[in-house]
């Protein structure tokens, strides 16, 4: 089976939006854009041996590989609406793709979203997808609009997906439950889509968690010209990291631990009562932990009123050189 | 230095668009596309032993990324204004990606290109662009609608990228100046974007040549319904490639070499006249090869009247297994 076979035989099934005038198959997609929408546009690379081992299940990464840009347009407000894969690959695996895709698909379904193009090369395993939705013109959320006295929320519970990746890499011991909850988080994050759309005009900045809280939020704080305060007690811990690890591990897995695919992001005192409404819609759970404040740190993290010190935990950074 | 910082120092350097709200920095970029246009979106990648050997001058890696994404624009009559880059390296070698950024950036500019997104990750060297463009409601050129009769043409001169990649794989001895020439057709293609413009409410059908001219006049052909009849005789073979190569080897390097990044497209009799007018604006050289015809066979060779056999040479194609 050649190239143009492979690519037509697995990308060319999904579903198609009406906005779609031409998908895969010409020299480039042929999309129709909303009047009165502005377009988000994200792009991120998952790399064999650094983003993720090589016996993920296919599925896994199909899912994870779309869920980390959708994570993205979550973060702006957006809503996804099409993609492009490109995918090298070692050899032409038929089961392999099948499971790929199966897992790509779902999601993409689920969100509506069209694979518009792709590239199937020969070579070490990656996986490069760009995601892109819209946003109804001047909604966009973004980091750089938190602030001073705006209070700090997050979605969801941190620090499982980080546990699962310990796990993985034989440095915790868990039940098959326990695993499987675990791994869940790890391999199938779920993009917070509805929430984004929730936040537009209610979230004065707002970022994904993909790097771990601190790094992010120090970006968010950052952009905005503010100081996150952070109360590190009111973390929302995942229960299993709280119940297997240390209080100090935990909060250390739930600020620097990273692939939670939260949101992250900042609310005034008078949208306090709108962000109820907004977010009920979403189901998700959320809290506040901290404010953003004037002072150049990023991120300042209390314990009650001590400073809290974080020590031997690094963010994600692929060039960091220790 | 960290992930990071290098993305900043290097790649938010592009000149930005107005139509760019939000460029590299956010969770996702902000685009304000214009009223009344289509939307343009391709993707490639580029994978080092595959599409490049690690020898690659940084510059050229850095031109031909983009040209390639740009040719596929091109292709359907596009107007490129947008760009994500995503990119894995073994190491961050500052003096490398300045020359990688010089030949992306100086090609960006000259199309009016932002550079909007990127991700830098650590691993074997590989590039996947995405490019966007735009394009007057209704006016893209495709692959699909040509029709019998039309003629068919090809911009530009054929071979000269493969026989250059000869040269490279040490199957070719040239002179300095000759080397010069070929290495300069196989490292900095350029897209034929005044072309694409120009053919719009012209050209029946266009494609953009990548994976040889027989390879990407047969999708086009496939996709109208039709079968191309081509004189050999008519090719535009790059003198150089003329006159250092057999007539056989010439012709099957003009056919398959791959690489040229020349536009193939159809035009009906009745648009003859208005073909000149519009390709004189981008003083591209083209040329009538041959006419779509009715049948079954993407594309038939001819020399003369008589049939004309190309033997032992074959298209790009990652995953064919022979």
């Amino acid at each position: 089976m050649g190239e143009f076979e492979l690519i037509e035989r697995f990308f060319a099934k999904s579903a198609k939006r009406s906005d779609v005038v031409l998908g895969i198959g010409d020299d480039a997609a042929l999309l129709t854009p909303p009047d009165n929408h502005q377009l988000v546009v994200t792009t991120d690379t998952l790399v064999e041996g650094i983003h993720f081992f090589a016996d993920i299940p296919a599925n896994a990464l199909g899912h994870k590989s779309l869920a980390v840009n959708l994570s993205d347009l979550a973060a702006m407000g957006a809503e996804p609406r099409w993609a492009t894969l490109a995918i090298t690959l070692p050899s032409a695996r038929m089961s392999w793709m099948e499971q790929f895709c199966e897992g790509f698909f779902e999601l993409a379904e689920y969100y509506n979203v069209t694979l518009v193009g792709g590239d199937t090369t020969r070579g070490p395993l990656s996986l490069t997808i760009t995601a892109q939705g819209v946003v109804p013109n001047g909604q966009a959320l973004t980091r750089s609009h938190g602030q001073i006295g705006d209070w700090v929320y997050v979605t969801g519970f941190l620090g499982g997906s980080a546990l699962g990746l310990k796990h993985l890499q034989g440095q915790q011991k868990l039940t098959s439950e326990q695993r499987s909850t675990l791994l869940n988080l790890h391999y199938y994050p779920q993009p917070r889509v509805l929430s984004g759309y929730g936040l537009r005009g209610v979230a004065s900045s707002c970022i994904d968690i993909s790097d771990g809280l601190l790094a992010d939020l120090g970006h968010l704080a950052k952009a905005s010209g503010c100081s996150a305060k952070i109360q590190v007690e009111q973390l929302p811990v995942h229960p299993l990291v709280e119940s297997l690890c240390s209080p100090e591990e935990a909060i250390a897995l739930a600020l620097c631990g990273g692939e939670d695919y939260e949101l992250c992001f900042s609310v005034s005192e008078e949208n306090k009562g709108a962000l109820e409404v907004a977010l009920s819609y979403s189901g998700v759970h959320y809290h506040c932990i901290g404010q953003l404040v004037a002072g150049d740190e990023p991120v300042r993290l209390y314990q009650g009123k001590e400073d809290y010190h974080l020590s031997g935990f690094r963010s994600w950074d692929h060039f960091y050189s220790s």
